[in-house]
């Protein structure tokens, strides 16, 4: 039997100011922080050695890693982190109060950008100082796929390539593998293994902390999932 | 031009403590964490951007260089962990006080085995609780890698093939890169690139927390040595 754990980060600082982050890069709250250290704690009591870990380039999702790794005393193992795990874009949404953009265009439409599956936030544009072609850290990446606003749809078919090339080749070595990421990315992740509708993923919620134990056989088909410490 | 960075870790707890480490995966100090930060800082404003970093299995090199990317906003950089730059083994002296080191053997001797080329301390013998092939982490060494003690010769050999099979192609990649590790892996690294002789390298102290700069044309060749901060 084969593992793949499935972490989503802690409270960032701005789940607790309330803002659209998507790709913003904010750090973890005091909370967040006791959330990665009790996620590392469960995966170690459950007796789960992870051989090899992914994260993505943001770093709620890389201290979340680190400080969990640091509870199992494992900060030795290898680490890849791949943007293709990012959050969901947000597009011009990103950085706004969630209450202000619900008085502004109203609830339903704020509804339907967070909760339907291909239908993306407004657009921002490449000269806006949020569009992440203007960040050292995406300088490889090309026009293609800097990301202007991002659906659940196209957030999973960016994530499709890690999963492939990536997370794949490393279950298949290594048996137990621990990715943590984010709330979307991870949503991705769920709905290829599970092989889940549309409808079926956006009903999907990820809690954030509590590790996802996802039993794989051989074949990498699903033989379980369950969360720990719930 | 390329540019290597070496960053050697700062205080550890067992720097305060004045014993012999080695291998043993002690935290860095307030102090040792207070100079990642400050060498993170320097390296950012001398305006060298590494694309590429290494560290080694220990704790104490590896938040040397989360502190340090942290300060350079740069934790997204891709980091290899390499077994092959831990510190020095030191063999059945790991744990020792030195002081009491120093009385039990005598100063002469303490000082050739902290400072000849070629002489190692007392081997631990592989049912010692301290020895490395007991640690999940150094499960897949095999039992020639494992060492049992070393010597700074030793110590030397094994650092190479990480050099000669990662750090140099990662330099030819992607020109600057950051080494954040240990005084004598460290130093074997600056014997390999200056060609120094082992009574050169005896005589070669690395500073904690200060970044050592070294440039180097296409071909490897050293043009330049520097220390940021110094």
């Amino acid at each position: 039997m084969k593992h793949l754990i499935l972490l989503r980060h802690g409270q960032s600082e701005w789940n607790l100011s309330n803002r659209f982050t998507g790709w913003t890069d904010v750090e973890l709250s005091d909370k967040g922080r006791e959330e990665a250290r009790r996620a590392g704690e469960l995966i170690l009591e459950a007796g789960i050695e992870p051989r090899y870990c992914f994260t993505s380039y943001l770093k709620r999702a890389i201290h979340t890693l680190n400080i969990a790794l640091s509870a199992m005393d494992r900060e030795w193992l290898p680490v890849v982190k791949d943007w293709h795990l990012n959050e969901r874009h947000y597009g011009a949404l990103q950085g706004l109060n969630k209450a202000e953009t619900a008085e502004k265009y109203g609830d339903e439409q704020v509804h339907i950008w967070r909760r339907s599956y291909d239908v993306a936030p407004p657009s921002l544009t490449a000269d806006d100082e949020r569009f992440p072609g203007k960040e050292a850290k995406y300088a490889m990446l090309s026009a293609d796929e800097l990301p202007l606003t991002e659906s659940l749809k196209t957030t999973i078919e960016r994530v499709r390539p890690c999963w492939e090339e990536l997370i794949v080749p490393a279950l298949q070595l290594y048996d137990n593998v621990l990715v943590a990421a984010h709330g979307n990315s991870l949503r991705a992740l769920v709905m290829m293994l599970l092989k889940m509708t549309p409808e079926e993923i956006v009903g999907e919620e990820i809690p954030t902390g509590s590790p996802r134990l996802i039993t794989l056989n051989d074949r990498l088909e699903v033989e379980g999932d369950s969360y720990l410490g719930l």
